[in-house]
């Protein structure tokens, strides 16, 4: 255990837009501020990184800028080679492809060694998907789970799908999780086949863009209703028994 | 069910900021340009929401606007009536009093019923402790609960924090709770003397102010490392088995 050091840089956890909006939408000014002052990135994707950093009015050439892609099952030598500018006093930024880095995405394990180098950790505001579907889902907000993907294959999908349901009945808790965009139209599919008619389901599509669609209905109700377009369109899945 | 209706106004979901800070420091300028246009809001005590408004320089006389406090345990019709505006075109905004409005607080009940209603929720980006929290922790981001405050009473409490590690190391699930912050340093105290020395606990207090303090130890550690300061101090607590 190394003890917080005050001389080290800031590893900065930056949210990214979810959609196509300019950021005065999706991040606060003292966001943009602080993340343009930056000159070490550490990302998901390179191409996706530069995008956004453009998109944020980042200054002068993304060329000077270094820019690299956290391995997904990076050594700690390696992870702990991308927080070496701290070490040297300098901020690093943390950012995913999108939403909030280190949520549903590989980047905790770069915070967990900035925690044991002793390296402060601070994260930005900035929109999540998991929490705006949460708040606009009317489920409840008190006790929640994500579980993040689930089983692929349908017999297990389906016990699976059982199995969140009961547990939220049993503990009044919203179970929140997502698919790969191309199945989402057979996870709902199977929602409205496998769950109890009582059951309220959120369906939160492209939050946080032009294309926003949010809606709880029962399962008796979703089944009665022309079903939304979900192919290949990022959705999550919000269910309280 | 009544099918969303466009001639409608929206519920709106409006974050509000978690310490003293300017709101450019906690939301994007998008956000606040919404907000300000709205004239009725429901809120969760009517002397924090005007004081809310006033720092999101909320334009003319707090006097002429319609503000309400959400009843606790409000009937359904009391619900409907605050959301009458919406029925009638315009846009009744939800606040509460610190954070995401539906997340850890009542708020979830009344944009249940504007989903019955037929009202178009829109949860706007802000601040969210246990986002922000879960972010900064380094646990686990793929598989996370959050459980709401814990039992007070000891043996109930220490039962519960024994049950909640098994089950995050069973499912490498990121345990996420809170106390009344009066409590907290007893349940900092029961977490070091209930867990495991392998667990790690991340401790998250009054995040997006200015005195923040995330840290994120072994409990073996933490034992070994003088207690942070949480009397009185919102705190959300992470743990990892």
């Amino acid at each position: 255990m190394r003890l917080p050091d005050a001389t080290n840089g800031d590893l900065v956890l930056i949210p990214t837009g979810l959609g196509d909006a300019p950021w005065t939408d999706y991040l606060p000014a003292a966001v943009q501020s602080r993340v343009v002052d930056i000159r070490h990135f550490v990302v998901e994707n390179a191409r996706t990184a530069r995008a956004h950093l453009k998109r944020i009015d980042f200054p002068g050439t993304l060329r000077d800028t270094d820019i690299r892609e956290l391995p997904i099952e990076g050594s700690e030598h390696e992870l702990d080679a991308l927080l070496a500018p701290a070490l040297k006093g300098e901020n690093v930024g943390l950012m995913s492809d999108a939403g909030c880095p280190a949520i549903a995405d590989p980047g905790a394990r770069l915070v967990a060694r900035a925690h044991a180098l002793g390296v402060r950790v601070v994260p930005l505001v900035g929109p999540s998907s998991i929490l705006l579907g949460l708040m606009g889902s009317g489920l409840n907000g008190q006790n929640f789970a994500f579980h993040g993907y689930l089983p692929s294959a349908k017999d297990a999908r389906d016990r699976r799908l059982r199995a969140l349901e009961d547990e939220s009945r049993r503990l009044t808790r919203t179970q929140i999780f997502i698919e790969t965009p191309y199945r989402n139209e057979h996870l709902f599919a199977a929602l409205l086949h496998v769950c109890q008619p009582s059951s309220r389901l959120c369906v939160a599509r492209e939050l946080a863009t032009a294309n926003e669609y949010l809606r709880t209905l029962s399962i008796a109700d979703w089944r009665k209703t022309p079903p939304p377009l979900l192919a290949k369109r990022p959705t999550l899945f919000l269910l309280l028994a």
